[in-house]
């Protein structure tokens, strides 16, 4: 298992039938992930698209990641929990000053996803909202929109298989309101076999 | 008032202070809006920035639609319907035909908004997820999406102020189901002042 340290992010290529599981080590602690067609980074994940094919904010095991030219990217095959969300951008230095009023803004899902995707040519601009692994956002009755702490467990994972050959960028999630208050690592492993 | 005949779309420049008035001339009438930053168009709306900023899915009076650079582009001044969606993509020539295997794909708001946004410069993959004014989405309570007929009548409207120079596209949608079964028109006008 390869190990995202707290407060970082990685990119990676990802072909076409293999595996992405993405792991919470510790627990409680989210993931954005942001995917890129390999062949042609202007294809990329669309929530949009996402929840309009798939008629639905709550993704799991069944449902497809489709990108802004209506392809599916990835179908996640085992989901051991159900909440993640696909709404939010990634937290930024912005995020931080207007939302936290927290002037420790170094670290950011947006500023680790471009370090991490600028090597495969993508430009800042073009991150998209991410989706969210573990993030627990709830939607009130009157459309009001909050960040829990993710009901993830310690070991809980969730895995895709990838429908074209990918460049994919994850976090280990900066923003403390996102994780339960607390910074911690993420774990990913590539395979070519679902267990 | 200027109008936008069923299923077409029109693209315009919005100047920072003006305002923007979309009307929904006989109800029941959804017109799907991207919008750029006139000066720079890799700054644009983002649905993921404005839900995080807004806290809300349910934008209305005195909401910000935010942009992918955490700027804020336009201000929702008046809102005769408080019923919008900020989550789903345009319609596209897939949408029809993968959701409602409806092969009549020659008129999409993706489309529709790439045909006006051209002559600005702004590529196809460019297009990001839409506001789309009185569209009525509803989210059951184990995040499944639907789409409704618009509760939004005959001369209704949504006033916005614009932040920053802007290129607006706003579209008459395509999609039979957005619009209670029927393609209607689209109203707006710019002023400078607030009426």
């Amino acid at each position: 298992m390869n190990r995202i340290a707290p407060r970082t992010g990685t990119a990676f290529l990802l072909h076409k039938g293999q595996y992405l599981t993405v792991i919470d080590i510790n627990g409680q602690q989210v993931s954005d992930m942001v995917v890129f067609n390999a062949e042609d980074t202007g294809e990329y994940i669309s929530s949009g698209k996402s929840i309009d094919f798939e008629e639905t904010i709550r993704f799991t095991k069944g449902n497809f990641i489709w990108s802004n030219r209506s392809n599916k990217l990835l179908e996640i095959v085992k989901d051991d929990v159900g909440v993640h969300d696909f709404l939010l951008a990634p937290c930024s230095k912005e995020t931080f000053e207007i939302m936290y009023k927290d002037h420790d803004t170094q670290f950011s899902c947006r500023d680790n996803l471009y370090k991490n995707l600028r090597p495969f040519g993508i430009q800042s601009d073009a991150i998209p909202t991410a989706f969210n692994v573990f993030m627990n956002v709830k939607i009130s009755n009157h459309g009001a929109v909050s960040v829990e702490a993710p009901i993830s467990n310690k070991g809980d994972k969730i895995i895709f298989k990838a429908m074209k050959n990918l460049i994919v960028a994850l976090t280990a999630c900066s923003a403390k309101d996102s994780n339960g208050g607390s910074f911690k690592p993420i774990g990913y492993k590539i395979t070519t076999d679902l267990d």
